[in-house]
């Protein structure tokens, strides 16, 4: 056969016959005439496949969904009457002359319409992902993923390769997972911070993504256990506030490039691509707190942290008086951030980090780092750990640092949040959960 | 301070007073005058403290190397007879107004010249990977990363996200790192070769960028036991050959991004960007192995597959005969490829499978997949696999798959062939060795 049209191109090709390939998406036997919607990676078209072609109407006969085929066919133009209206492909049908079988289907497991539990979706993702909605959300997350690092690249941070096997549980046993290295123990890193924070000695600015690895026994609708961290990290700032702006004209763009390459998706999933403000608005974590008394009457002023709840509701507040999706939370506990955190000069016992909210929930954790060497000891002994077991990380103090400070977030919730998917699991390609990896794990 | 120029930008600020950041290169100490070279990631210069500036020649008495510092220094244009021909910033030097010391350093382990053994550079590398021609290898690992990615994205493939931590070691045991998964065994992956194929159901067109994992027990200066594995893979296509095309003219797109980005860091390391023909001469094994016979002398025509003196004689040969750096070699047997490898139907034993070798090794595997659900539970029965173990997988094939294939290469090794750097560590940032993980492991 002669050469592919993909299915997205055939509006210019009324009149011509072409060749398409692609999946049967339904198949609907009228008796002589014969529907087939037929799907391929830029699209879906109707097409009809009439008796007078009768090889044709044999073979279409015994097409089911999910088969693959080559057509050949004639693109007719629907009489007015005829157009579907808001429907892809509607004012055009593809009459069927030729059908080459390239792979054959068995029968699904269920109505292609179907109405699936999260698990039986789980079970079936080889086939559950092929979806114009699935496909959708994964083209939306490599858009983000693709508009992190170009935003980046303009900004002369340089792209590295953190490893994720590392030597030491170092920063202390909860949620790490085990690897039988050769003869010793080793472990999967929950995040590359320190090795950016080296390489921020090397380059002044970096950024990673990939893959890190949580051992959370708790499988909820925001937790994963292994997901993709997007992470930068740039020295010679002044404070975090050069982080927060970083990451402020970070989402300008990442919304920009969504509004160029996926308002189709944000539209199909009926989504809203977030208006980023020139300046997103911030508050210290005990601003926040009594903003939660005095607007939503809880009183949570001596805790630590937020909570979900606290969350949701400093993002609503941020919407009402700021008209921002977005809020960045400063200054929590020294001793609720790692070791490495940098305190507030003027604000002891208080950290310049931030979290940032966005729909009700944490998609950023960032903040200054500590770059002096002595002070980062202190820093690890606070915490109740043992310095030698950082020697390595250290070597970067101990030679010179610059202030420094960075960020990471989750593509996979940065993705559900954005697309208002209510499972971050939904927006993980094969997401692992303590009792599944692919398939349902043996007890 | 004021706003901070670049050392990279310094040409254009001649007889301008400006701020400059970074780390002390080395001091050199002439009495009354103090000479600096200031290192930022944009390059190097040389800055002088004249006597007069008092407080400045106070603290640059002290500065040793590695210390970060703020100057605020006048950019002379040297008399002619003092430029430094050849040299960055050669025609300019600094004098030293203000010193603002960030970071102390302490003292260096070794001299900055010095030639270190690979242990010792391994031991540093917080440190060692502060040179410039360290830093001009990964500068030119980043920029190969994002030209593979920019290439694909430009061909319409989809970036996914495949998942590290995997169920089973279905492949079958050798080289297969275990991670304790909760109360199961789990693996880490050692390609992302089935999640691609699943996604070429979805996408028809996708690549991905990730950490893989091999337990390999040996130490070369050829393998990793972690690395990033550049991966595509494509669906509707006639054979391999459509494979080595896209591949082909990938690589045509790194060597043109590397000469627009990277031609200084190519100078620096004495390294030539390769020409890649417009197309890639391609062999069967067995007339590789005739070749080797006849030119070289050595039989190897009964051998399923090629030692690495075999890959560098067929380089060789390339150069010689086609004037080509590349050769794909293609036609592996069946028996020394994986289960999914696609049978040439007009050779039979042999597969539409292909390595491609660079500069006397190879620096990918590709080749065709078996689509059809059936062969592909024969092909793995036939490796006395059990087909009930890939059942996740294997629904992508019972619910339809068309023609596909693609490949797969290693980052780290690709750098250092382009570079001609000889142990693929010195192209990896933190290298993991069967007795290293950043430190030497215990025993």
């Amino acid at each position: 056969m002669s050469e592919r049209t993909y299915i997205g191109d055939l509006k210019s090709k009324i009149g011509e016959e072409v060749q398409i390939s692609g999946w049967v998406n339904v198949r609907r036997d009228h008796g002589k005439l014969i529907f087939i919607d037929l799907r391929d990676t830029s699209g879906i078209v109707q097409m009809v496949v009439l008796p007078n072609h009768e090889e044709a109407h044999r073979i279409a006969d015994r097409l089911r969904s999910e088969w693959v085929v080559e057509i050949k066919g004639m693109v007719n133009k629907r009489p007015d009457k005829m157009i579907k209206e808001g429907e892809e492909n509607g004012e055009l049908e593809i009459e069927v002359l030729e059908i080459n079988v390239m792979s054959e289907a068995k029968e699904l497991p269920f109505e292609r319409e179907a109405e699936l539990n999260l698990d039986t979706y789980l079970d079936y993702l080889p086939l559950t992902l092929r979806t114009k909605e699935k496909k959708a959300v994964f083209k939306v997350q490599a858009v983000i993923l693709q508009a992190f690092r170009d935003f980046l690249n303009s900004k002369n941070f340089i792209e590295i390769q953190a490893p994720k096997i590392i030597g030491e549980d170092a920063e202390g046993g909860a949620g790490v997972f085990g690897v039988d290295y050769f003869e010793n123990k080793a472990y999967l890193a929950t995040s590359p911070q320190f090795y950016k924070q080296i390489m921020v000695g090397v380059f002044e600015r970096v950024f990673t993504t990939g893959n890190v690895f949580r051992a959370e026994k708790h499988s909820t609708t925001r937790h994963l256990n292994e997901y993709t961290s997007l992470d930068f990290e740039f020295g010679f700032i002044k404070d975090h506030h050069d982080i927060m702006k970083m990451e402020n004209q970070l989402l300008q763009f990442v919304a920009k490039e969504l509004k160029e390459k996926c308002q189709k998706e944000f539209d199909l999933l009926k989504a809203e691509i977030p208006e980023v403000p020139n300046e997103i608005p911030f508050m210290k974590l005990r601003e926040a707190q009594e903003v939660i008394k005095k607007e939503y009457g809880e009183d949570c002023l001596d805790e630590p942290d937020l909570e979900p709840q606290h969350e949701r509701w400093l993002c609503e507040y941020s919407k009402k008086k700021f008209n921002s999706d977005f809020i960045f939370i400063t200054h929590y506990p020294v001793d609720k951030r790692p070791m490495y955190t940098y305190e507030d000069e003027n604000d002891k016992g208080f950290t310049k980090s931030f979290d940032l909210l966005f729909r009700g929930i944490e998609i950023t954790t960032g903040g200054q780092r500590i770059h002096n060497y002595e002070s980062l000891i202190k820093g690890i002994e606070k915490k109740g750990l043992d310095p030698e077991k950082f020697s390595f990380y250290l070597q970067a103090f101990k030679y010179g640092m610059p202030a420094h400070g960075g960020l990471g977030m989750g593509l996979e919730r940065l993705t559900a949040k954005f697309l208002n998917v209510n499972n971050v699991k939904e927006a993980t390609l094969f997401p692992r959960e303590i009792n599944r990896i692919d398939t349902l794990l043996n007890k």
